[in-house]
């Protein structure tokens, strides 16, 4: 494929800096570039722009001396998007239910729906329109799929679940599945049965093998823009907030609520039946153990504010030489004694 | 669905206190029901039950003054589980074997039983009495699947596995996978043959994405009455105990052994070859380093008995402040020093 | 089947030490071997052969009072594994394309190849010589998987990714997944096109419901031999060497790079964009924060070196003996100064 510096600036809305002639056949990354390459710096990578070898850049300031023609933008990795899209364009799925797939009594499917080879589609289901449903797709009575979502490969909706318009489940997600919740007497446990289900609203994203449980009664709850990674799981009754992002092996217990644009970075695990506020961050395995107000930054576990994480983990390297200073200080004090005693 | 209190404590075996007339038409959560609702309370949920608008409410003890019907039981949490099936009844699984259903040779499979669409049910498998087997899912040569038990969607059970009666595996667990075991020449790694099993006895759940390997020779067990949540890993020969519960995301290395009634809180990790007693608990995010004794409560990594733990973990908030305390002896010493010089 | 010490001997190249008539008619673990057994033994367990009731046993040093028949070999648990495979053959799948599989368009299929039920091979996939997949496999558009790989039921490779020679992918590991990549304005997260693929060089294993994502641009790299287990999570862009392990639960987070012969125990996270050396050995839990020479041995979060680690953690023990340490010298330098204070 070729395409002008004209033509890739309109496409991003963006104003070119130096020579529009040039002709572009692929976007690479920074590092990999070749001239006949676009790609995009944002950061430090701008700093280095020199050693870069693409023919065009993508960038959100004018670099004086760059060695390529520019594409400014407001949000240049924003605007790499559709650049990518356009020079790798995604496998096409035939618009067409596969003759393998075994659809129920009285599913709703729009217009323009794809559902691949042997998925099973249960009675009452709705598909909205432009839905795309890849192979082994398994979607659980009543369950509602909103427009324009995009299933994955092997991934599982349970019975009831609603999904808002634009999500996507990678392959084999698991949604409402029944959550962990056990009624114990003398020793035994006793399975009590979790009749809620589960609702992912607009534009959320869940990753591969990552598992959301139904509700025991009610609804788990995923906000409308929030991301989620793979091998993340969520309990029964969670509600997260708008705008989350949970990377990859995060675990979040039952009944736990969370406020809107919180992180979560890998492996952070928190307890159940706690608040997050909004705007919080996790860095990477936090314990969570409590309610969390707006705008926290934590870590850690036990969870401590994040700059008093860092503080501790310092102090903690001194631990040595401090217990070897309250010997030396033992021994100062005693001399002292002796010296004393003998005046 | 309309039901009595009489019908509803009948039901249960529970004693009625207050109006015996309210009808009932559904079962909510102590937060969200309304008049019509039935719910229960245990705990703290019982000091708040003035503010609870559910017409009955399932207790452990007569409350005196509150303001709905009550019905008195043992065990309010599991009486709630028969009332959810009764107004909540799951999706009824036709019981047939589907015409997509690939069975091997020599498969045994007993009365009323049903397997799913596009299941694969390998040679000598023998199926037992009511199970129920959803899409999607392979049972491996030679598998035993005792009676009554209920496999959810995409679950594989490789070969030579043993399940109890009324075992549980939910979506995509996989059960019986080779385990990890290699022998190292020269930094090269050579897959040894794992050729044991996995016995899963009565009354086990299986959490979604749970992956519990084969033994190198023997079996991996977890006995009978264990609840293993989702996305949980056992490695080969692990030996889990009775009534334990393994949160999710936690993982067992190799050959270690478990007793009864432990629990396992999320992302616990265990390293393999080590004995833990009955009883046990472990607190989320424990790093369990070696053999526990029965009854033992334990937190941390490294870890440590839950309390200690908690202690040293307020000790450490202390560090910056006895670092201060421990220059301003020094300089304390110092003037003694220099005073008795002095004197 | 029975076997003479002569025959097993010669199948693993060893000398015999003892009576060679013995017939031997399974193998079984050093526990729970009886004399019809042969077992192994290495380590701690020649120590107690005393007590090993084998018939017959593979050591790599002559044990001159052994109970039973020896082999001698260089490595004994390596020398293990034909033997098992003796014993235990595994399942013979059928070298057929089932009849249900569905092959798309101008696939290349080699000889000796076995493709399991409901199995979708997409158009230009090229599947090698003896290649095994087994049932439910998904393989993508343009993806190559080399000669005598073994890809287990309901494993995913998505479009474009390019497997070597003997790559054995467990059930339901999923490869090539969209990466996690969003570019996010005003607080909404809009996803990145990932655009490239997945190499897995040859030997390589990935374990059961692992997820290994592909990169944003160019490949996420499994290098030769490297072995991974179940539930782990590479992100976009990660590069492991050769022979590594990675056992269950690890995450590697984005275009972190690591050398070979690395270990990473179970649990263990990784930040992304950063570089880890050869021969490295993670313990269990480890908090990977930063770069990472040749030849350390790390652990803990924040991350120290192994011995550091294990030295702080035993001074974090002595906290509050410190702490009242402290308050005693207060008090003697209180006293010493009343003392002089009087004198």
């Amino acid at each position: 494929m070729e395409k002008t510096v004209l033509e890739l600036a309109k496409l991003i809305n963006g104003r070119i800096v130096g020579d529009d002639s040039i002709i572009v056949t692929e976007a690479r990354s920074f590092d990999q570039a070749v001239p006949q390459s676009i790609t995009f710096a944002v950061g430090d990578y701008v700093d280095h722009i020199g050693q870069c070898k693409a023919g065009v850049i993508i960038l959100e300031e004018e670099v004086p001396d760059a060695p390529m023609t520019q594409i400014i933008v407001d949000n240049a990795k924003a605007a790499f998007a559709p650049i990518l899209q356009l020079f790798y364009p995604p496998v096409v799925v035939p618009r067409e239910i596969h003759p393998t797939a075994i659809i129920g009594k009285n599913v709703t499917i729009g217009n323009n729906v794809a559902i691949g080879a042997y998925c099973v589609i249960n009675d009452n289901a709705v598909i909205g329109d432009n839905v795309t449903i890849r192979p082994y797709v398994y979607i659980g009575h009543n369950t509602r799929i909103g427009k324009d979502s995009d299933i994955y490969a092997g991934a599982i909706v349970h019975e009831n679940c609603i999904l808002g318009e634009r999500v996507v489940l990678r392959a084999k997600a698991v949604i409402g599945g029944e959550g962990f919740g056990f009624a114990t007497e003398n020793g035994v446990h006793t399975h009590i049965p979790q009749v809620g289900n589960v609702i992912l609203e607009d534009d959320v994203e869940i990753g591969s093998c990552t598992t959301i449980d139904n509700a025991t009664m009610g609804s788990t709850i995923v906000r409308k823009g929030t991301k989620i990674d793979n091998l993340v799981h969520l309990g029964h009754n969670v509600d997260i907030g708008e705008n989350c992002f949970l990377i990859a092996q995060v675990g979040i217990a039952g009944s736990t609520k969370c406020g809107n644009n919180v992180i979560f970075a890998g492996q952070t695990g928190c307890t159940g039946h706690i608040t997050i506020g909004n705007n919080v961050q996790f860095a990477g395995k936090t314990g969570i153990t409590g309610n969390v107000p707006d705008n926290a930054i934590m870590a850690g576990y036990p969870m401590r504010h994040h700059k008093e994480w860092l503080k501790l983990s310092a102090y903690e390297n001194r631990l040595p030489d401090m217990v070897k200073t309250v010997k030396q200080l033992q021994k100062e004090i005693d001399a002292l004694k002796a010296q004393l005693k003998e005046s």
